[in-house]
């Protein structure tokens, strides 16, 4: 089989028995978020400003990239009043939820923390890790069309829950246009202070701190390509998440679920933007042909359907597969950020998936329901980095320190082997410290 | 209290009370491994050009850089067997040092396993995180000059028993050297195989693979400025470590350990090169100046003493605090690589210790005994980074997905919450996804 076009949607049919599969499959997911020379330059002068420069770059660049004009930092910050404000403002129905959601992402998140170890050993050492939050850490929200409070909750809870001392957000304002959603999340989520600027400033600002905004441990957070630049350019002066591509779905599907259904969870996904990506995998060919039908359906009811559209057209894909273990090959081959498993007994197949950012199981759990409130973080993974990377969580707002005590016997046995190593790599000071410690 | 220079040691000695201190600490703790414009470009052409020529690329830079005249990879690979060959041929004292060292750094790392864990919720509904390993991993070993073997064991011994599938080693041999004892490591560690290639061509081949090298998932291991910039580009195609910087030691001595053993304990950082850093804190001026006197008499019998002095003169420091506090201030501001609490009752200390690599407590803690066989890893953060970094370990190649199983009640209630909250965000194809799974 190869493609066919239904009467009015332009998405890809394919099958694991075409010669072209791979080809095909390979040229859809293809993703380079790579930044060009011109934009990288741009970039590093905006680092190199805020450097030197501090606040005043921030307030000139504002000012140019997003048309405010402010004189000083004190007008480009929000406190933790004006934050409860919107929250005490929401209207009552989106206030409970949004709160139900804070609430349920932090007891997820709580589960996640990890705890200090350690062990005696014979001779008295002692060996182990520390864990410890990290003092300061700093959200990027974007502004405008994307401002989306579900990702305030997502990346602010986990820092919170992890125990970092002071959490600060920035999120830029273009033309002084503020959403009280994203406001009211921060206060919820425990953010301490709010920044209204953006851009690759803002995430120069964090890294390197200016009079006004204080210097941070780890930058989180999604953004445009300056952003993602940015980020890129200051790690290592600070810790960074995963630079996210486009969002993506893959749901295999064994036949059984109402395609409706299947239809708005591919649309829930296609609906991002014009890049995002969704996929669905099947064995039973009847039931792709009646998913189809009810994209054709439903999509002229849907409010950003142009976007769906393009995305489907670009990205998108309904693939027949011979079986379930060929299902599973191309899970783990694709790497999904989030895996929807449309079937009876899913838990069957959970053993088998080696790489994904989310596993949503069963016809029930619609991805929608995980990108707001069941708990586990939306901040996943994608363009297969899946295969190396994990959900953002408790544990990357925090580290660890290894701690060793040797006893006077533990020195004495392991400066032995250390000095016979050390000599091995000619480095004899190394041998001598360590031998000081043998007993006679 | 300023400088003082001792009869032939350059070494800088401040105290928190000079006026100039903190400009001073700034100034000694200032590094920056930034790769120039030219660096990044010759590494953006190598990596180019391993992309699309594959082996013959490879070939052709191994020739050109190592100078090794080899007409298929191949010749540029090793395996299992030699490895192991490697190992049975070295001589008895050190096959048995490395074996001890390996078998400890393994005991230490399995604790470190993180594991899934689900909790059930009233409804039913089922959340958690599957741990998975990565597929495989590349570990990056320094030809030349500083080929440790002690690094392929930290390095690979993690991937190893986090089950990891493959562990690819790659190992620049100049002019053809090989150093039998980082083969005996690798053997020992369970590296699968070798290829002697270095530099930004070895990245490059270890993500995005060749006709030879497998693609891995995920890049460690130290490198030079070279490796380092390779490793930032392809940061994102696959995941990487921290990208190391010189190695440092920060020292809190409460005056009452042997001198002599505090000055080889510097040295033996010092030796690594001339941009290494030797800190030591102490409240007790005296025990300053012995330990001073202690390094004038004990440089002359050092092998490696050029690079020491060097080191020492540019970035060493004998600091004089006012008291334990402050040492503690200190310790937390420099966020060291390695802290030796070479003091009585260092667990007192502990807790009040936010920031550091590894923590060698008490006086026969010396750091080289950490750096061969104690257990923990060898590979901690550098410059500051143990602010947002932890030294590697099993979690580094190790990787989580959120599961998420709501039963047909849980679904209904989150429905309820992601539609409204969907709604807040203009995400209608979220909210219409949710809604089919709110009950009647």
């Amino acid at each position: 089989m190869s493609e066919t076009l239904a009467d009015s949607v332009d998405m890809a049919r394919l099958s694991t028995e075409d010669a072209d599969f791979e080809a095909r499959l390979d040229a859809l997911l293809a993703w380079e978020g790579v930044s060009d020379a011109e934009v990288q330059q741009r970039v590093a002068d905006i680092i190199a400003a805020v450097r030197r420069r501090g606040d005043a770059a921030l307030i000139e660049y504002t000012g140019r990239f997003d048309r405010l004009s402010v004189s000083t930092m004190d007008e480009l910050t929000l406190g933790g009043e004006r934050l409860e404000r919107a929250y005490v403002g929401l209207p009552a129905e989106q206030r409970e939820a949004l709160a139900r959601a804070a609430e349920r992402i932090r007891v997820y998140h709580e589960r996640q923390r990890p705890t200090s170890w350690s062990y005696v050993e014979e001779d008295g050492s002692v060996l182990g890790q520390q864990v410890t939050p990290l003092d300061r850490a700093g959200i990027y929200v974007p502004g405008g069309k994307a401002a989306y409070p579900s990702s305030v909750l997502m990346n602010a809870i986990p820092a919170h829950v992890a125990g970092v001392r002071e959490i600060v957000m920035v999120v830029p304002t273009p033309d002084g246009v503020i959403n009280e959603l994203v406001l009211a999340a921060a206060h919820l989520a425990g953010v301490d202070h709010v920044f209204t600027i953006g851009g690759a400033q803002a995430v120069a600002a964090l890294a390197y701190g200016t009079e006004t905004v204080p210097r941070v441990d780890k930058i989180v957070g999604p953004g445009n390509i300056y952003v993602a630049t940015a980020k890129r350019a200051v790690f290592g002066q600070v810790g960074i998440d995963m630079i996210a591509g486009p969002s993506e779905i893959l749901i295999v599907s064994d036949g059984g679920t109402d395609p409706e259904w299947l239809a708005m969870d591919l649309f829930s996904q296609a609906e991002h933007d014009e890049d995002a990506q969704a996929l669905l995998v099947s064995w039973d060919e009847r039931h792709l042909t009646e998913v189809e039908a009810a994209i054709v359906k439903l999509l002229p009811t849907l409010e950003r359907e142009e976007i769906v559209r393009q995305s489907l057209a670009r990205r998108g894909a309904l693939i027949r597969c011979r079986d379930r273990n060929e299902a599973v090959c191309l899970i783990n081959r694709i790497a999904p950020e989030h895996l929807e498993l449309s079937m009876a007994e899913p838990e069957a197949l959970l053993p088998e998936v080696r790489h994904a950012g989310a596993i949503f199981m069963g016809r029930y759990t619609a991805e929608a329901l995980g990108d707001y409130c069941a708990g586990p973080n939306h901040v996943l993974p994608t363009s297969g980095t899946a295969r190396f990377s994990s959900p953002l969580g408790v544990y990357d707002f925090q580290k660890r320190s290894s701690v060793i005590h040797c006893s006077e016997e533990g020195a004495s046995t392991l400066g032995a082997i250390a000095s016979v190593l050390a000599r091995g790599e000619s480095l004899t000071a190394h041998a001598r410290s360590a031998e000081y410690r043998i007993k006679e």
